[in-house]
């Protein structure tokens, strides 16, 4: 038996369905499918040396924060996994089967193969239920109000950290002693890195915009809050004003004041640092959001065709097109 | 406007549905929902350098033909690709658009992403038609006869014709001068480059069988007779005869001569070379099987757990597991 039959064979057993079987996986749907993939590679999304056990949660979450942003429940995960000799791939689907399980979602089908670098995709399938609404980026209309679902610019805070030094290890954060940071930064800067290696997929929250029906448009953020905002409003057709002290205010504790330590702009990560996985989403504008923690209005769309950053002292300006651009050749800062 | 951004706005003007939109993609499925994922690595799979529209076409190939040996009908495509600077992303995607647009199938979603080696993958969605069977490689019994689609061997014979020079352009294949082959055999050279550069999935094949809903197992031979003959043994609790004379029968003119002119084992090319794309299957004893050219009778399955070759002299030996680990650091001879 070679490598691959014993790594399909570790996976048979760990499998609910018991394994993989054939090349093409059944999958029994009852609502109205839908379907994202995303890939992370190394050295692009993440550093040579990552421990495989994060990748494959954090492979997982960019998918379903995806599926978040269509109100739509995960439920069948298809894997390709293109890896050096020596990669610990029981680690890596372990962790994987773990985030999955967690989330409802069953592992139906994957692809592997041997490659110089890491190179991970994963597909997922979801179901919209029965009476949801399908939540899309050009939904948004004039008039309605802008609403954040979480912090922005906390991930690239700590993808900062990670270059840094900082590490995740055993579940708990380590910081270099050179970052000599004070005891009320410390604990932020551990929740930045723990927010960029583990995102949270803001499912709960796409379920109830779609549920409730009421939902203009949403997007999640992966590529910066600026260009994720003009995406959604070219999309829909529309302007926006942004409102900076309240994108500010939306910082947990410590934010700025880490960011500023770290000599990095802490306008600069929220606007444009990516990978923030949290939910950008229109409501009527008297409309009550969802009864989730950390929601907050951000701003409001317009007829303008213009996208601009409503200043704290009152002026206004365009909102530039920070965040990545995916066939630019280093994604990474 | 960016390079992700002038291509995607390319892109959606070649899409019916008017482009990718949101991250995730709905999936208008009437019938049950089969799924499929393959990657195709440079170096690993093809060699650098192998011209885009090749790997559109070749992409979308593999991933058909998993679905052909499920028996359902391909719907939607979501496809990464993970590319070096100045990859021709635009030729890529017309091959590939062109390929789904012959065999029905959609370009329903993606990511774009920059990376030192060209990674490709593709997730094939399909249907189940309605009344239809599902194929499963599980699904063999002993008694049954064991029927092969297509030649095997030609593509790894293709292969080994790139690697000595051999090169498809605009279309038609040039074979280096230093081959100095036989007119006679530069014709089988020639359909050997193309088998492998342009696999033809057995679409009719596998909906055939599913219609008729009298075949047994089925799987699609991507890593050479003899390991998928294993597999499908293995999967389905039965051994099997493989008759060698009807192996060697199936091989389309000149294959043999070819493959003894390079210096090569026509019998190793046929049961371990790979990639040949076409259907393994089984059928009662006496069953009649669908009306498509190029089948041909190969072997019996039987309750022996055990896989034997069948010589010309009449003699049995165990047929070895040769062909292709994925977790091997190299898969290309």
């Amino acid at each position: 038996m070679n490598g691959e039959e014993r790594l399909l064979g570790w996976l048979a057993r760990r499998l609910p369905g018991g394994g993989l079987g054939d090349d093409t996986a059944t999958l029994p749907a009852r609502g109205r499918v839908v379907a994202t993939v995303d890939q992370q590679i190394e050295a692009v999304h993440f550093a040579a040396g990552t421990d495989p056990a994060l990748l494959g949660r954090r492979l997982l979450a960019v998918n379903l924060s995806d599926l978040a942003a269509s109100g739509a429940r995960p439920r069948w995960a298809l894997v390709t996994v293109a890896a050096p000799p020596g990669f610990a791939h029981r680690r890596f689907f372990s962790s994987l089967l773990a985030a999955c399980a967690r989330h409802g979602v069953a592992l139906a089908g994957g692809d592997l193969a041997t490659a110089p670098a890491l190179h991970l995709s994963l597909t997922l399938v979801g179901e919209r239920e029965r009476g949801a609404a399908s939540l899309h980026r050009a939904a948004g209309r004039a008039g309605q109000a802008l609403w954040l679902g979480g912090p922005v610019g906390e991930s690239a805070l700590g993808r900062a950290l990670l270059e840094r030094g900082a590490r995740l290890e055993r579940g708990a954060v380590q910081l270099p002693a050179r970052l000599d940071l004070p005891a009320a930064l410390a604990g932020a800067a551990r929740r930045a890195v723990r927010r960029h290696l583990l995102p949270r997929p803001q499912l709960e929250l796409g379920l109830a915009l779609a549920r409730a029906r009421r939902a203009g448009a949403a997007i999640d953020l992966s590529d910066g809050l600026a260009k994720d905002l003009h995406r959604l409003c070219e999309a829909s057709g529309v302007g926006a004003e942004l409102d900076l002290a309240a994108v500010r205010a939306s910082a947990p504790t410590g934010f700025a004041a880490l960011a500023v330590a770290l000599g990095l702009d802490p306008g600069a990560l929220q606007l444009g640092g990516g990978e923030d996985y949290v939910l950008l989403f229109t409501l009527p504008a008297r409309a009550t959001p969802p009864q989730l923690p950390g929601l907050r209005r951000v701003g409001t769309l317009d007829d303008s065709e213009r996208v601009r950053l409503r200043l704290p002292d009152g002026r206004a300006r365009a909102l530039p097109h920070l965040g990545w651009d995916h066939l630019e050749p280093s994604r990474r800062a």
